[in-house]
């Protein structure tokens, strides 16, 4: 029945693996149960040939016999019993890049699923995969086991994509899924969810929107073919949001999740990563606990949703193995993170000129005339209010005060936070959280 | 910069379409606008080269100068400036069958949007395909827009996908929404529907549920590996569907939803498509509209959801060109419909072998010793009941009786109903709807 050359169909490809944590084991495991299916869909068997990680010794509940031990990641990319490097080793710099960049000017392919080597590196990394023409798979870096880089690649190819976002960290997603339900506070979730293994001892990372800001920069850059421009990420973190404001968000009809979202503006490519109110009615909206989600839109598709399981090594070896088998099966490619012609297309636009609407919350000594303060404040800066409520009296105490505007400059908006925070008769500096939608 | 044999890279991939309906044209408009992007994915220009269509005359509102005209879609097949067939004629048989078997037996790649023809013929044309090695491209032909295809086939090809199921036919989407959204009845809202265009004059192919039945069919085969088997597929349509049904399910946490579901199971691969008492905290509860859903279930990814819009000229056109960009950059590959090894896997498990609970609406006389009628019956067939509900009471007149079940055996659910059909209070036979959780 076949006509094709054999050696290709039958030749085994050859994995080194470097980094054996959790997704390394995951991979390796995959590669071995599911053997049969993933051969059948690569079209050749896909073998573990050699190893690296910084253990020898340690138990990992997987039988590495029969693969060569590298203790030299870098050994990986000159062998020549390896076709293809697994870059599972971590960190923006150091072993993770000097491999990957060493593979790839071999003429060797690389799957890898480090995000914050490709946010910081990603346009140098890109250019080297296209320059020598060498596939790089990165699926695994971005939302975990959703296929999102194929889909934007590849599936939805045929669309200018106007905008990109999502829910990117499922520690964040936790913790404020957990807020909601719960009605406690941040600090108490986040040490359950530690307890638990959905957040880091150190939590930063996650917690301060970083990850969640290396993924969008690796995503806008697919999505508008611009280069990987981290620095341009406006980036905040979800540590502000309390009880308070969830139930205030619940109460107007939205959730508060954290965003990452990018979008192309005839100014330029805007990103940002802050917690977002998004509309209950919002698919994203529904979206609970440690998954993600990717909208794309597209002008000609419209919204796809993705969504699934953002992290874990089941779901990132799942991204990593499918990588490898568009690479077995000649369907890899070089990565396409800064192949659109530069200029107006790539320029960032600075979160300064971000156009939305606000909740804010203020704690105010309840007393006459504050309201009219603060109304004046926004006055002074064309910002107008959509709603305003103020549930309880204290006199003077302090009461919550909380608002909603309809779309205005980023910019001013601030200027008239910075207003309202010297009011006199402020108890706390004033919360403000983007409305998305 | 480049080092690849320079005449594949810059060669134009020449296209012939058949059909210029709604896809048609608008596939054509899309390769007209879209063509800078889409010559960066696909490394190389696309041009339609030549059209068959049934009226020549026709004002379709775009300018067919420099295509050639076939007046008979075969002709494609055979014309040198044609690299790739897009058949967009439609229908399971005649002209749409010829010419993509036509196509495929001279080794020319086909893309199809054609569901009705893959669900019929997809084993058959897959073998074709795979024999000569030849790629097919049938993204368009499941769920529109959504690259659930690709999904299947690369992002997640490392799972062992256990089921694959969804809102697989956005007419039906549409007037159960509408039911639910208005509490009106089935009638009224297809009408509507019929008006507003989302449901043809003759609305069976949809409200039925064949056309869910033909996409079901063939995501099961791609999702398993084994034939497109529509004969096996149950189906059920939602014309019985009523308001009270509705509102009963959403006092109970459900949405009603037209799903098409497959699974694989140590017995064989269960298909079905049927209205379903959907959890109003599963994911698919909120879509809602025209857009279709697809769930896939993974051994290693878990659940995977993919969202968007199941039918449209742009959707669709946006599936049929991803196929386009793959043949162009030589990433297509022939169809995987029936590539499984045979015998068990790919055995068919009959509905009478369902496991699940129902929702069931009597419509009874109100009298004493109904409900233990009801329940012996259902005992006798030791289906055991989770819950029951009699609002209202109308000495006797006719009341509604609903109750809930425990999972069982199709075929003993059905006998119990046919014992309570016999029973001299019903006034109406029983309405059953499967749970699915």
């Amino acid at each position: 029945m076949s006509e094709a050359p054999r050696d290709a169909m039958t030749t085994p490809l050859r994995i080194g693996i470097a980094g054996l944590g959790t997704v390394g084991a995951g991979t390796f495991r995959l590669l071995r149960d599911n053997a049969d299916l993933i051969e059948r869909a690569a079209g050749r068997p896909l073998r573990v040939t050699a190893i690296s990680a910084r253990d020898r010794g340690r138990d990992r509940g997987i039988d590495l016999a029969g693969c060569l031990w590298v203790d030299n990641p870098l050994d990986l990319v000159t062998h020549p019993a390896v076709d293809v490097v697994v870059e599972l080793v971590g960190g923006e710099d150091g072993v993770a890049r000097a491999l990957v960049e060493a593979a790839l000017g071999q003429g060797k392919p690389v799957v890898t699923a480090n995000k914050a080597l490709l946010a910081h590196h990603g346009t140098a990394i890109g250019r080297l995969s296209r320059a020598r023409r060498v596939p790089l798979g990165f699926e695994a870096a971005v939302a975990g086991g959703i296929p999102i880089i194929k889909a934007l690649r590849e599936g939805l190819a045929a669309n200018r994509v106007t905008r990109v976002y999502g829910i990117l960290n499922g520690t964040c997603n936790y913790v404020l899924s957990a807020m909601q339900q719960t009605q406690r506070d941040f600090g108490d979730i986040l040490a359950e969810a530690q307890q638990l293994g959905y957040a880091e001892a150190d939590p930063g990372l996650d917690i301060d929107g970083i990850d969640a800001a290396h993924k969008l920069a690796i995503l806008a850059g697919v999505a508008f073919g611009t280069p990987v421009d981290l620095k341009a990420v406006y980036v905040e973190g979800i540590r502000h949001i309390s009880a308070l404001d969830i139930a205030y968000a619940d109460e107007l009809g939205y959730r508060i999740k954290l965003l990452g979202l990018a979008r192309r503006t005839p100014q330029g490519i805007e990103q940002r990563v802050h917690p977002c109110m998004v509309p209950s009615s919002n698919p994203l909206a529904a979206v609970d606990g440690v998954f993600n989600a990717v909208v794309v839109e597209g002008d000609v598709v419209g919204r796809v949703v993705l969504q699934g399981r953002g992290a874990g090594a089941g779901p990132t070896a799942s991204a990593v193995v499918a990588d490898l088998i568009d690479i077995a099966s000649g369907r890899g490619h070089a990565a396409q993170l800064a192949d659109a012609p530069t200029g107006d297309a790539s320029r960032s636009v600075g979160m300064e000129h971000h156009l939305g609407g606000c909740y804010i919350r203020l704690m105010v000594q309840d007393q006459p005339g504050v309201i009219a303060d603060v109304a004046a404040a926004l006055r002074n800066e064309r910002i107008s209010m959509e709603a305003m409520l103020q549930r309880g009296r204290a006199p003077g105490g302090t009461v919550p005060v909380v608002l909603t505007t309809h779309p205005g400059e980023e910019q001013a908006m601030r200027r008239a936070l910075g207003e309202i925070a010297l009011l006199a008769a402020m108890t706390e500096p004033p919360r403000m959280i983007r409305i998305e939608t």
